[in-house]
């Protein structure tokens, strides 16, 4: 997708090196960042200059290819231990990892071992901008019948950013809305801001504004009005990890969407590639919550009157905060599930229709 | 109750004049401020300077005592022309302008009026801090019954400001957790930050810190998953108004809790003194939703650095932002209502056999 015109993918490799666009500069930079390391790349992740599930799984794959440029010898461990080390509700880093190990094992030749990881770290970002493209034309198929019905505007709601931004291309809840717009169709997208690091604002509003697609930022409380006034016609967002059971964990506030989206009887689609589903977990209350940093809740970034980034304390200097990442939606609010392969019901049964 | 020790009102009169506390320079500065004129009484509604329901209604009262005061006659019209121009969905504005208003029909010595429309100002902020006491004696109960069940600290989730800042003292969801710490039970409150304006973090936080109450910040967004968890004991909200049938119109993102409250069967209670209850509006669909500057959501005032106050754009520059100020949360959702008579259902029927 476009930047300032000019088309862009979220991550690649070039002269030995990852290039990423630095997502914590977003949307008051545009900064091309290197990774020279499986270090930058582990740090990337966890300071979230990338994030969005599969991003993050992309990342981790490159990571692996930097470890082994840097030493020219088989780090399994090290990137293991590495990403091991960083507490993701994001299933697609253990995923990407879990691939990449499997492709190498058994490689002792030190030449070949590069050009085996280079190769299917660019197969995962490739099947993943492939994958994101299925899914957009999949939950096209939503957004049109809901357009030849209404005959107006279609008033999409999401949450976070699931755009490109946090995949290779297409984005995941995006995609399906980029195209529409390139069939024509008319959409305008509500925008939940997000907080506490406001990916929605910062992000998904950006991206947007850069593709041209109409959409208006609101607060995270702002959706149940909304839907309760007839504003919303469905609701898409993404997921860090999809249980087989259908249940959704994604970016907190997700759930509390999903709960007014069904008692306004508005749809409520998550949308993922495959590489998403965590097929092992049966019980959401396994998965691992992050608890991030609480200086993301008491502290944010803005541009100033001198048109300077300014960090600034917004919480009283007495006030204790929580900052939990994610929360869990379960499958009985989610009216489907858009994948690349198609769109099923969020349940055991309608996932292994599609994937088993 | 207290700031820095100190015993505040939120409004009093004194040499002429009204004095408020600027609630729009908290956390960060506590500032005193004189409403000299009708003007400034409703400039200070308009800004926020005072907000919530019932100090709203105080402080429409004591401008209509202070538009007698600057021209010593009696400005009935200009009063309630002014306050039409306010477009509030707190019902306690109208509800204290008729009532000085029929105080005042009829009187026409211009050496009496003064002290009939102040003694009237003072028998509604009276009134409403005795009513607050009375709130707060009745939701003791419940904290207390939870509290003996369940021999731990019980864990409180409220939304907005519906403290004593948000009154004349007490508050009114705060007010029976106020009481249940001065009877020593331990008392834990989430304080939804409460985008745009963050009354939760601004105003609820640092009241409760000013009253030594144990409380965490959380965005608007985290409440689903502590109530998932089993976090959170119960909740209380206020409400801006209420309709005869138990609906309840409150701060936006008001209705996404109780929501998350029934699916996780959390008990959910909106505390009121009887000035918010709407008699008149059957349906939800009538109360008028303010919408306020959407400024307010992309600009963000903090502490820099330097421990200067700086206001920062947080959103891209191209995006666009909706400010609606209030959601309504379906009586079906409220486990109860709080008042100064009693606790009630939320229906026609609960609301009537207290009040009627």
């Amino acid at each position: 997708m476009k930047i300032d015109g000019k088309a862009y993918k979220t991550i690649w490799f070039e002269n030995n090196k990852v290039k990423i666009i630095d997502q914590t500069k977003l949307p008051h930079q545009f900064v091309i960042k290197d990774l020279k390391t499986v270090k930058d790349a582990i740090n990337a992740i966890k300071i979230m200059e990338v994030r969005g599930a599969p991003l993050i799984g992309a990342t981790a794959a490159y990571g692996l290819v930097l470890s082994i440029i840097e030493k020219m010898i088989y780090l399994s461990k090290e990137i293991q231990r590495g990403t091991n080390r960083i507490k993701t509700t994001a299933i697609n880093l253990k995923w990407a990892v879990d691939r990449m190990m499997k492709k190498l094992s058994g490689v002792n030749d030190k030449k070949d071992i590069l050009k085996i990881a280079l190769d299917e770290a660019k197969t995962i970002t490739e099947e993943d901008e492939k994958f994101c493209k299925y899914i957009g034309l999949n939950g096209l198929k939503i957004i049109e019948e809901i357009a030849n019905k209404k005959k107006d505007t279609v008033n999409i709601l999401t949450h976070c950013n699931a755009g490109w931004l946090a995949t290779i291309d297409w984005g995941t809840a995006t995609s399906p809305i980029y195209h529409a717009h390139q069939k024509g169709i008319k959409v305008h997208v509500w925008v939940d801001e997000t907080r506490p690091r406001n990916q929605g604002a910062n992000l998904t509003s950006y991206e947007l504004n850069e593709e041209g697609i109409s959409n208006t930022v609101i607060t995270d409380n702002a959706g149940g009005i909304l839907m309760q006034r007839g504003q919303v016609d469905m609701c898409i967002v993404g997921t860090d990890r999809t249980l087989s059971n259908g249940d959704v964990c994604n970016k907190i506030g997700t759930y509390l969407k999903a709960l007014s989206a069904k008692d306004n009887n508005v749809p409520f689609y998550v949308a993922l590639p495959s590489s998403t589903i965590d097929w092992s977990i049966k019980d959401h209350r396994q998965i691992p919550i992050e608890e991030r940093n609480s200086e993301e809740l008491s502290h944010i970034e803005g541009i100033d009157e001198n048109n300077e980034i300014k960090k600034v304390r917004i919480y009283p200097q007495k006030s204790k905060s929580l900052n939990l990442a994610f929360d869990v939606t379960p499958a009985k609010l989610v009216t489907g599930l858009i994948t690349e392969k198609g769109i099923c019901e969020a349940s055991e049964k309608g996932l292994k229709e599609l994937f088993k």
